[in-house]
């Protein structure tokens, strides 16, 4: 496909998407939630051939010299199938985010003004690697009343397809507007270039994955974009502190999951508790390689001796940051100026330094004595998410339905004039 | 100042925003009504310099041949000055936006999940020509909590210089920050282009002015934008609507301020009612140039031939595009395909006409039976607007106070894990 027919192409589909985007915003809930049914059906009948389609995935990936770790992102099996399909039903059963009166006010002129949630428009995916982002974003988006564009990552451009076709065709079959879920059908990075720049008919574009792939689509997007970023989280083990039930938490957060943004990357230490804590924190970790300061390494000395890079690292594994601070203060500074702004907690049994913290720390999570892997939609009791922002506006943490509308503002008069 | 000089001086601008930001997201509402009751007086104080920095500025405006709407635009006086003071003191009363607790829930693992409202951080304010947008701009940004960087037009630039000291020195004063308020010292349009990558230290960039510069930024920046972007404002007149009342409102939104982004740009009218409005609007609005259809034109041949472009003008002054369509489906579709997402409205006896309207018509504020002219931070009820954000997330129409901030989460535990 040379330039001029891929830029035809994503015209077609924006503009395809867009004429979906007026229908989709006046949905009914019944009617989302039939779509939503006929895709789970669609993707538990059709899960033969999204394996046959993967395979192919699978064996030019293994060619293409893949790591195992993105082999077993990239595979699809029937549990996997099987999860995908159960991910739709469960957004089924959430609440529809769109037609909420947020707020409602009759002014001195008699204009009665409402401000009601809305679905934002077409939204552009950009994503790498898994599959099933391909299901689990869309069904979301079109709960809330979005049509989607999705960009996978070239690896998985078969298995994408497949159930993208899957799950539109059998959206339409039920009555969803043509052209509200599409994937683009080619792997040229120029298609991207393009579609960020597709502001006529995108609302807003949502990139997950790496800081490659999100600093790309920050730079040349003119619609709006909301990054779901690395995870640099940090605890922060007061120096008034309750030492076997922070290396539980710590423990918690380093190893339960280590692979995933809200898993803890760097530790910091209070000075005065650290020739009591460095030997057990070093107990609780065995399998974790410290990268850590002069101070911890002197005592622990297995630890490998931090380099400044080290503050900025999301390890994504068995390995974590270890830094000593003077207090309160240093540490929340260092967050800030070196964290992510994703989810950062303190461990003290001083209420004064936990709200300080609270209140000082520019994250879109802040804990105080827990552990950073609850930042998450089910956690917090969003029912499902799109992914963690960590941006600055519009949504901060998870995003869950609500936070794939907006707000229009309705007003009703009687001929009021100003 | 070279490109090196400028990047350094930006660098040092930025770093000293972000480092003011974090005083100021946790300052007590008394201590920012405290800054910016000294920055009202300031203003009134320094009157004569500012009125003296504004009088070279118009000369060379005059100089370089600006136009007289342009040049009154730039002018401060004794009225204007004291407008802003004015405006300072009415932010002052206005509740603080920042430390809301906008939902709270108390998980089943026990952990307490408090959902806070807070500064979004350093925001840049791009803008044009009138110089009370520094003033006005600023003590929004101030009293949510957010460092303001500020670039103005270069016609104003010792206007704005002159405001920005004024503020800044009696802020700091007053105890605020050093570095919540700066102006970009020079007019060089480099430094907007090098300002708008600045994402490490700005969080936020409203640009206010016209299509060219929000073209501009958008294209370059890489922090979000919230586009204050142009008002192509439809009124439709439906088949079963009270005619003479319909005429006050479109009078009202054509004529009591054309020069705003409010005010009406499309008159849309439905077929059945033409023959007999046509006559009574040619009336009402006598003083106003029509660029109409040719249905309207046979009946009104004062009206000039309507070209392609008039759908999408914004106009903002006594002319008029004029379109007849054939039902109420055809004028929604005609303003989602030609608006700018701002204000429209329809005027109607029919209940379920206007329900269609007002849920159709994808704009920030949609209105039944009244002029678009209320789109307004005053008319809504905010106290203050920065501006009316023509944007899809995060704020539509009028921002206030309240859309000067993002939210974070607080999450207090016991120990909690996963």
């Amino acid at each position: 496909m040379d330039q001029t027919e891929m830029k035809q192409m994503l015209e077609t589909l924006g503009a395809n998407a867009k004429n979906a985007a007026r229908k989709l915003a006046t949905a009914s809930t019944e009617e989302k939630n039939r779509w939503l049914q006929a895709m789970a059906d669609a993707i538990d009948a059709s899960e033969a051939e999204i394996i046959a389609a993967n395979k192919i995935d699978m064996e030019e990936a293994a060619k293409a010299g893949l790591s195992s770790a993105m082999l077993d992102r990239l595979k699809l099996d029937h549990a996997r199938i099987k999860s995908m399909s159960d991910g739709v039903r469960h957004v089924i059963s959430l609440p529809d985010p769109v037609g909420k009166i947020l707020s409602e006010t009759t002014r001195p002129n008699g204009l009665l003004i409402q401000k009601v949630s809305v679905p934002i428009g077409v939204i552009g995916i950009i994503y790498e690697s898994r599959p099933n982002v391909t299901v689990d974003s869309t069904v979301l988006c079109l709960k809330a009343g979005n049509p989607v564009i999705l960009r996978g990552g070239s690896e998985a451009i078969r298995s994408n397809i497949a159930l993208a076709e899957c799950i539109s065709k059998a959206g339409e079959k039920a009555g969803m507007p043509a052209g509200a879920v599409c994937v683009i059908p080619c792997t040229d990075r120029a298609a991207v270039s393009m579609m960020v720049k597709m502001d006529q008919y995108i609302s807003l574009v949502i990139p997950r994955g790496g800081e490659g792939l999100i600093r790309a689509v920050v730079e040349q997007a003119t619609m709006p974009v909301i990054k779901h970023y690395k995870g640099v989280c940090h605890i922060y083990v007061d120096s008034d502190c309750d030492l076997a039930r922070a290396c539980e938490i710590i423990r918690n957060a380093k190893c339960q999951r280590p692979g995933v943004c809200n898993a803890l990357e760097t530790l910091l230490i209070n000075e005065a508790v650290l020739p009591q804590f460095a030997p057990m924190i070093d107990a609780a970790l065995h399998d974790v390689t410290f990268h850590a300061d002069d101070a911890f390494k002197a005592l622990v000395p297995r630890s490998v001796a931090a380099v400044e890079a080290d503050w900025q690292k999301e390890y994504l594994c068995l390995e974590l940051a270890v830094k000593t601070v003077k207090d309160l203060r240093e540490a929340i500074d260092h967050i800030n100026a070196n964290g992510s702004g994703h989810s950062d907690s303190i461990l003290t049994n001083n209420a004064a330094a936990a709200e300080q913290f609270l209140n000082e720390v520019d994250s879109a999570a802040v804990y105080a004595n827990s552990s950073t892997r609850f930042t998450d939609g089910g956690e917090f009791g969003m029912g499902a998410e799109i992914g963690i922002s960590t941006d600055k506006i519009h949504a901060r943490g998870p995003m869950g339905l609500d936070e794939l509308t907006v707000y229009k503002y309705k007003v009703r008069g009687n001929g009021q004039i100003r």
